[in-house]
């Protein structure tokens, strides 16, 4: 037994940051995004979209098969619970959920669980959080919203002409103007490499060097093909079309892909004739699109002069059949909300002064308390939006605090019951 | 070496189901579920609440400090990553990161993260998911949406009176008329326990007892006591005044807890006055709720004649201090989003025919695409929901489908360019 008394038992204060690389979210800012979510959505929904939803939480074989690439490392895995965690028996074998990375690969799982209960074809929108443990960097978060649409079901180019024409209207709506859509074709790509001369199972080798085009250059992209151990006749043949604007369609049009350029063709001329000149769309045979599971045509849209895209998306034919057992074709279209959300935030007067809300300042111990309330009621009623607040002692700094806050029209109720308006009167 | 031919690399087939205690929505419920969510901020807005935003991932530190009671043996936990991971010594020390149990202690660090940069006091709406691994059981999922509104700042009862103002209203606009408010104190519990005996240290076991009235009677609550071990005299005084309705009111009239009583007396009268009779509140002596941090008025909403509440919330000035250093008063509450959701489903016509949409039919190959796009495009600029759909074998089967999804106005495009309309010409 010691002496000494027993130590006060103290709370350690914990640091109330988020978790590393998460991040809280202040009220303007989600103000501005809701307001961006809705104005998707409704875009979406008017082009005969449905929203459905996922788990955020997916089986860890799902998430682990290969179609994520990159992605798959940065899985937050869940560790397994109650008996199943006793059952351990190596480190692999910790973790049975993990949270998604992406949209996708739920899609196609929710596809294959209820296909037999879903309009065919589906028109999906989603919109909501995905988790990748990547190292923190400025502007780049571990949670992130990712907003798609996938039709399901339509091998038709119309597929993909109905998710450019969507999206971009979305972006639009959103006030980004000066956009370009960026098209090209997987087979395409593919049909390049072939005539080329570049070795057939090397062909993902050729695309992620060629991936690369607007950050290194064409001399960057030479040396990458050169270190990758490609014939130097091949990377010749390929910067020789690259040189030529004109040398890819001349010889695509001499049927290398007939099937993959006649429908690239169709969705740029419907493209181009829909847009009625409000965006461009142009056929670009360096695009590549990371993910490895497109089949068909890629594309993409970039914003004013930014050399890197707002938006993305391609075919995958082969996905759902994985899970259904039979091939169902795909294409989808995912807007880049973080970035776009950037560059709305970045806007002056991204959050504008508002006259359809007003504040109603009033002691605590009021007795027209119940007048109050009715006269809020009235006010909202009309679809104001009416905060009530105590009166604080320093009434000159909250008047001026509020006013910060952008509400210029303040109901003031005095001791007396008798109301006094700062701004346009109610 | 073997003679065999080596086995056929085959792709064992994931089954597609969503993980155990997890779910897939369906667009049709989609549309509900994001309806009520739109209707549920609109009325908060209007009341001056602001959405806010916290990650779907807390440190496991934040959600482990008893605030969470038992849902805190709920949580998923999230294995360390790389280095971290490799340094772990024991089975406990795996996760660094969970998935939250509920909305209140994210919005607790969130203002202490961020109380600076925060509108004092703080009118927080909140609507999000949240996880627990509860044993799976009918209509309960592993993750589910809540949606709470809290006042951070004030200590005056006037935050309670819009609160119940503001989550009443939400309701009603729900659609979910005949709600009856029960609000108590935890304060006033406390003197009743006081008054009646029962020992200071071991309230909590008193009110865990008291919380099962509604479903085991006074007798099961008497049974409960005594297997407690609480004195019968104690006891006995509970019970007679539960058996007479006006005791406590006259007993708390004579003094137990003046400020307690006297602000819950202005709550009733002034959300009583405010209502216009669209819903009732009544004091209930025997409402507890469960959370063991509410420190002051304790409150609840049901619905109809059903016995389980569908909000819930109260005041606690406590727990903020615990992260912030200093108390902020705070008080909450809470719709049971996902119950509320379960009655407007089983309403009839929850989904209905709608007329501000249509579809649009016509083959693959129509040389008159650009025209329908346009067409299109000119509905859409009207408000109206476009589907595009291209013409199947069995266009009888097809209409068919379409009506049964609720497309009543269907434009059929013939292959000489011609509309059908079956339905209101659009």
């Amino acid at each position: 037994m010691s002496d000494r008394p027993p130590a006060v038992t103290r709370e350690p204060r914990l640091d109330p940051a988020p978790p590393r690389g998460m991040r809280d979210v202040l009220p303007d800012e989600v103000e501005i995004r809701d307001r961006a979510i809705t104005t998707i959505l409704d875009v979406y929904r008017r082009h005969g979209f449905q929203r459905i939803e996922t788990p955020a939480v997916e089986n860890i074989k799902l998430l682990t098969r290969g179609e994520g690439g990159e992605n798959e490392k940065l899985i937050f895995k869940i560790l397994k619970r109650g008996e199943k965690l006793t059952a351990v028996q190596s480190a692999d074998d910790l973790a049975d959920l993990g949270l998604r990375f992406d949209l996708t690969v739920p899609l196609a799982r929710y596809y294959a669980n209820n296909h037999a209960r879903l309009p065919q074809p589906l028109k999906a929108i989603q919109i909501g959080p995905v988790w990748r443990a990547e190292r923190p960097q400025h502007g780049r978060f571990r949670q992130f919203t990712q907003c798609d649409i996938d039709i399901l079901g339509v091998s038709s180019e119309i597929a993909e002409i109905e998710l450019i024409l969507a999206t971009a209207e979305a972006l639009l709506a959103l006030g980004l103007a000066d956009l370009t859509v960026r098209i090209n074709d997987r087979r395409i790509l593919a049909a390049i490499a072939r005539h080329c001369g570049f070795a057939e199972t090397r062909f993902d080798s050729v695309f992620i060097a060629l991936d690369k085009l607007d950050k290194v250059d064409k001399a960057g992209v030479t040396r990458d093909l050169e270190t990758e151990g490609h014939s130097p006749k091949a990377i010749g043949e390929l910067m020789r079309l690259l040189d030529d604007a004109g040398a890819i369609p001349v010889f695509l049009a001499g049927g290398a892909e007939p099937m993959a350029w006649q429908a690239l063709q169709r969705i740029i001329a419907t493209v181009t004739a829909a847009s009625g000149g409000r965006f461009r769309i142009a056929f670009d045979p360096t695009l590549v699109r990371g993910m490895s599971y497109y089949t068909g045509p890629i594309f993409e849209i970039r914003y004013a002069d930014s050399a890197s895209s707002i938006a993305g998306g391609g075919r995958y034919d082969r996905m759902i059949g994985r899970l259904l057992g039979r091939d169902v074709p795909a294409t989808g279209f995912s807007i880049g909300f973080e970035r776009v959300i950037g560059i709305l935030t970045e806007r002056p007067a991204a959050i504008s002064e508002s006259t359809d809300r007003l504040v109603i300042v009033f002691a605590e111990d009021t007795p027209y308390l119940a007048a109050i309330l009715e006269r809020a009621r009235e006010f909202r009623a009309q679809g104001l939006s009416v905060l009530l607040e105590l009166r604080k002692k320093n009434l000159g700094r909250q008047l001026q605090d509020l006013e910060t806050r952008g509400f210029t029209r303040i109901g003031l109720v005095g001791d007396d019951g008798m109301w006094q308006w700062r701004g346009p009167k109610a």
